[in-house]
């Protein structure tokens, strides 16, 4: 049944579609679903918030829930955001060591390999912090530095290596045949000694020895520097080869996203990353900038999960308010097909991600309107039309809503 | 990708649970789901009961509706635990000479082939009543117990025979080599003869073989006996070979249940059946005594069944009271996480098992309150956060509630 699973079979030619500026909007409220729980008076924020601009549309929309992944399943970033986008998380696997170098602003391109490493203490042969005693970010870097000016390639691959936070890094490898498959070389406790880079099929073995190369050499770069003076590689893992949005569903797609990490992951599905500030209003006046450039744009709002890692419950109610006060800006361009939800729940009284279907309004000319008065958790449920189903899904409906999609059979 | 689809890849280790004395809750309620008829004043009997502390304990809950098999199947008993257990019923089958087996309280190993069996009348070499005229339980012990006395191997194989009710009688074959793939020796129709026991593959003849034997050695024990002078062999099947409970969820589960065959389905994925009286009382009794030995305990209440078996509405709502008016006992052991639901409809007009989707409620310190203040086949659907799912996905839910389940992807 891949024919339909995977709509593009259906995808209109850009000549049949109905018009030419076409305007498909996915404006995500990161982690902005949320359970009601008796710490918070048993509302959750989207409730407890003044939103009458949302409350206006959910009046003339369609409304439901999406599941990230799957029942029970709490989704990281990843996984989350390639379902809205129309990938199944369930079939593409993005590696630790692809998501820490997005996140680190790395650019990745097929065929690269890419890993998170810590600065780690060895001591008499075996690692006794695999922190390094938690360095500044400073001394990180300045190492990262040395490093870097040390190692440059190793055989015919480039190496690559970005600073992150603390004792963490991120390495990119960049040469013919470096196949994922190679183990990590953190022992995962202490008192153990670095792990060989083990291949875990005859194609990795290129990797493996490229990656054991690189640790010898880091060793040496780093000899006499406790208690930085050995590295862990982990997560190694290449840029999942998957189509892109144009590709797969004919869309010429814009990101507009204030962290590195959604710019990455929607680099990685063949997006455009458009420049913009750091603000909700920066990211609207973005996309009303760039409405003509794109058939498609992501937005991604940040606060939200932030709040709810927080449990900072008051705060994530003020995060949708500014979203609420702004959405406007949005409409004013009139956008073809709006779709507005979270790639995940973030419920403040558990300030972790979790596997609660998150909530969708879903805005076109075409949409079946819910007959709900506001875009809430349960709003979604008891109104929502659109019932509760898995997020990659929504592409199909936002393409059907811009009727950008062929009929099926005749 | 199994890995999703079979959860177990995501379960944390004991040691990070979060905390140790974890008690998961399963209570089925058998059959409890109905449907609105005319016969019965348009009301289901969850929404004629009164049932103050299951509507309490839904103001708190989430709520939703299970489908047992999927769309317009019907379970038995068996697929609609299991998929209760998390093991998808599309995928494993049990046999009836396995339920028949269990449910006459029999003890089955891996490898074992059971079968249920009838006596019957043979007159000329052809079969005249499959039923031998229906005899007494009483004479039909009498003859399991004069079979059992003369047949107690064949080969290298043990032959272990339990009496059931009227005509039926269960025999598990112990022994090396017994596979499935033996049809059965039942013509299914009065004036055949016996069929032979034909091996579907090379691996089932010896299972064949030993069948084909006990058929004539019981023939001729039984010679002269008329109307119960034979026997028919049926729905011969074998253990199915499924990972238990502990290996695929990580539980350590325990099995309170008044019926020998849901003992013996708990017993199929591992669950440890403890002892327990033969009322709602003595069952919630059994766990309160046992809450600090499992991490999961499944609770089994087979009155509502019966009662909608009969077509007793007036009886089911009684049932439904009963464990109402003792819900308490099972809050005050404060669970982590309670389910209450059915294995299936079994609505009072139909006097059957049906498909219709049954009323959950899942209550934890993280579920998403669905703001039903009733549990009922309605409030769970038009409040039911939830939504209609296939009963396989519950034990995600229970898991993700508890929080035992790791993170999908970075």
């Amino acid at each position: 049944m891949a024919y339909l699973e995977r709509i593009e079979g259906l995808v209109k030619d850009r000549a049949a579609w109905p018009k030419e500026d076409m305007s498909l909007v996915l404006l995500v409220l990161d982690g902005v679903g949320d359970v009601r729980h008796p710490d918070f008076g048993m509302q959750t924020p989207l409730e407890r918030a003044e939103t009458p601009n949302l409350d206006a549309l959910a009046l003339r929309s369609a409304m439901g829930r999406i599941m990230p992944v799957d029942y029970g399943i709490t989704p990281g970033s990843g996984p989350a955001h390639l379902g809205l986008f129309g990938y199944d998380p369930r079939e593409v696997e993005i590696g630790r060591g692809v998501l820490e170098s997005l996140g680190l602003n790395m650019d990745l391109k097929f065929g690269d390999l890419a890993a998170r490493c810590n600065f780690c203490t060895l001591e008499g042969g075996v690692i006794t912090d695999r922190r390094a005693g938690r360095p500044a970010t400073e001394e990180s870097r300045k190492l990262c530095k040395l490093l870097q000016e040390k190692i440059t390639g190793i055989e015919d691959v480039d190496v690559i290596i970005q600073p992150g936070m603390g004792h963490r890094f991120a390495v990119v490898f960049r040469g013919p045949g470096m196949e994922e498959g190679v183990c990590d070389t953190d022992p995962h406790e202490n008192a153990e000694p670095l792990h060989e880079a083990v291949a875990s099929h005859p194609g990795a073995e290129k990797a493996a020895r490229i990656v054991d190369e690189f640790q010898s050499r880091a060793l040496e770069v780093l000899k006499g520097r406790e208690p930085m003076n050995a590295i862990l590689v982990r997560g190694i893992a290449e840029r999942p080869d998957i189509d892109s949005v144009t590709d797969r569903f004919g869309l010429n797609a814009g990101a507009i996203a204030t962290y590195p990490m959604y710019r990455g992951l929607a680099k990685l599905v063949g997006m455009n990353v458009i420049e913009t500030g750091t603000s909700i209003e920066d990211e609207f006046n973005t996309y009303r900038d760039t409405r003509k450039d794109y058939d498609y744009h992501f937005i991604h709002v940040k606060g939200t999960d932030e709040a709810g890692e927080d449990g900072d419950f008051d705060h994530k109610v003020n995060v949708i308010q500014s979203v609420d006060s702004r959405l406007g800006m949005i409409l004013d361009q009139a956008p073809d097909v709006l779709a507005i939800t979270g790639d995940h729940s973030t419920p403040c009284c558990m300030k972790l991600h979790s596997w609660h279907p998150v909530p969708l309004l879903l805005h076109s000319g075409r949409c079946d309107v819910s007959g709900g008065s506001r875009f809430t958790e349960h709003e979604c449920t008891e109104k929502g039309t659109l019932g509760t189903f898995h997020a990659v899904h929504l592409i199909s409906l936002m393409l059907a809503n811009a009727a950008l999609l062929d009929k099926y059979g005749a």
